[in-house]
């Protein structure tokens, strides 16, 4: 029996298309190998259609992306300071639209230093840890206003939203990956500051821990969880946070471990209520689009993680081979295509010498 | 004519009162070789007056602090999770309080990197930097609450208040400060997810920015943020950003600049209508209290803020120069007091071979 599933592909703007052709080769690839197939149907979305027809996610385009299994998606976003494109439109209205709609409340984001590549830390030591960022609440649910904007007297406001649902359910998502892992979770918040929201946060996470006995549970401020993750970001397993402090430390996570260029990530729904979503760290980075520059490893990860969500481990864990083995055996400079073939021969075991 | 001021000193808690002391030290090394006097009251608030008293800040102890020219505090904090200490009680209500009703809305981080001091990056280059943080706005100001506390239906706001008037003022500031140093601002925030609140720090940065048509502006989402602080924090000079943001960004900056025991922060009044406050970055470190082994550097450095900022400039470079001198000559581990002693001496000019 051939397992097979369908896949929406939206390859967005900037690098995005190009890193996702990467992505989709080794995916090809790995279902070759493996045994298993897909069908795929392209979205264009992004800064370009926006720029075009002025629509950015309609009604009828998200009900059918969400007729799929998953989604695979680049990166969207037009360039920086495009007087056509309104602050936040894109995010809003389509990236954090579908992670709203979609309930993908587990944003997923792994992160490991690989021997060999180069870290702007001097010594990171071993890292290997995965965050859990919570996906849908916290100040990204776009509640707030502009009281007198444009005045003197403006007031503007951002309210974050938290409920004991929604912690909840990605707390315990935390602690079952925790338990599969080292068995370390750490809460990353502002307690002392954010009373309301860290109350919330630090009640649910007491609770649960009696759930899960074998793992050990820790807490850091958001700002001095940056301190370790500078200084020592070994320590770390598996840290569960808000929206926004997810979003920081992720970037900041990226960084230290040699490259937003390799950071993958998963917006899950562990519910399966709708189709998860995987998509690199990284922005469209428009500077360097069309050039065949862009590294299109985080892209190739996130296929690793979607076809773990998807109950295809081994394949998962080939790609994560072939990325291993690509990275750590890297030299020079390559264009984004050439290290697409090198991962994908990899995965097909096609390699000098392998 | 002698300069004389009033100085309130409130050592605090747990390696408070250790730097504190040293601080002190300096000062009054500083003051005999420059000319100036001052006087000292001591204020005993935080933790272990709360536990002994039920006493966090009397409307009393705050009028009469406000009566001094300029505030010296240690740290504030009891041991973490100790369970007679509300979470936030005495940050809200003694620290933030402090910077809240004394309109320290200017809170003045600056970041350098020292010859000889290791970092955790492998190449910092020459950082030489300074975080003008919000600091009486945003998500701090305790806006929020929680509907059904502790129940499976609980929701927990927080509120990030932004006006015109707080971000304006912080703004202006920042700029003054760019254009007496290498003449470029970074907007640090999160306008693409934080329409509202990055509606208007956008806003205000483009209206002041004419002001000063010497410095160059540029904007970055504080998630990139944290990458260029490990990938290349000497592109920065003044980073004018929210009270969270600030935040998080300063901690970071310690780390990278070569330990959180050598920042520096002023809560600066630039209005003069209430005293300033003036405190190292780092917390009251409750686990190495009272051995002798917690760096005063950036309580010493906290001095030299609060000096230029009482208009003593020369006697705020003598400090900072013997600070520099001492972090580049430094070789074994030294004691809290020696740290202070060997600071003092250089003030003095007394040190073999200076
Ligand atoms: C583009 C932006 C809305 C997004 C976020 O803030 O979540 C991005 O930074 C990310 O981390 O995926
Ligand atoms: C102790 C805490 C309230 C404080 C803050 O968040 O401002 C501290 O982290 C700081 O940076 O001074």
């Amino acid at each position: 029996m051939t397992r097979s599933f369908s896949l929406a592909v939206i390859p967005g703007d900037g690098i995005g298309p190009e890193v996702v052709s990467e992505a989709l080769r080794v995916l090809d690839e790995t279902a070759r190998i493996h045994g298993f197939s897909f069908t795929q149907t392209p979205y264009e979305l992004g800064a370009e259609r926006y720029l075009e027809t002025g629509e950015v996610l309609t009604d009828e385009t998200l009900a059918e992306i969400r007729g799929h299994d998953v989604i695979l998606l680049g990166a969207i976003g037009g360039r920086p300071g495009d007087p056509r494109i309104p602050a936040g439109l894109l995010e809003r209205n389509l990236l954090l639209r579908l992670r709203f709609e979609l309930d993908h409340y587990v944003n997923l984001r792994p992160t490991k230093t690989y021997p060999g590549v180069a870290t702007p830390l001097r010594d990171p030591g071993e890292v290997d840890f995965v965050v859990v960022r919570e996906g849908t609440e916290g100040p990204y649910t776009g509640n707030g206003g502009r009281l007198r904007a444009g005045t003197r007297h403006e007031v503007a406001t951002e309210v974050s939203l938290n409920t004991a649902y929604g912690v909840e359910r990605v707390v315990r998502d935390a602690f079952r990956r925790a338990q599969s892992r080292r068995k370390k979770l750490t809460l990353v918040h502002k307690t002392n500051v954010l009373v309301h929201a860290g109350g919330l946060w630090s009640r649910v996470v007491d609770e649960v821990a009696p759930e899960f006995p074998d793992v050990t549970v820790d807490y850091l401020h958001v700002d001095a969880a940056t301190i370790f993750m500078t200084t020592d970001p070994a320590r770390f397993d598996v840290i569960v946070t808000d929206n926004l402090f997810g979003d920081i430390i992720t970037d900041l996570a990226g960084a230290i471990s040699g490259g937003i260029g390799l950071a993958a990530s998963g917006n899950v729904n562990p519910d399966g209520t709708a189709p998860s979503m995987f998509e690199p760290v990284h922005g469209s980075a428009p500077d360097i689009a069309g050039q065949g520059k862009a590294d299109p490893t985080a892209a190739i990860g996130s296929v690793a993680l979607m076809l773990d969500h998807l109950g295809l481990p081994e394949a998962a864990a080939a790609i994560d081979a072939a990325i291993m083995a690509d990275i750590t055996e890297r030299t020079g400079p390559r264009t984004t295509k050439e290290v697409g073939e090198a991962i994908a021969a990899r995965v097909a075991g096609d390699v000098a010498g392998a």
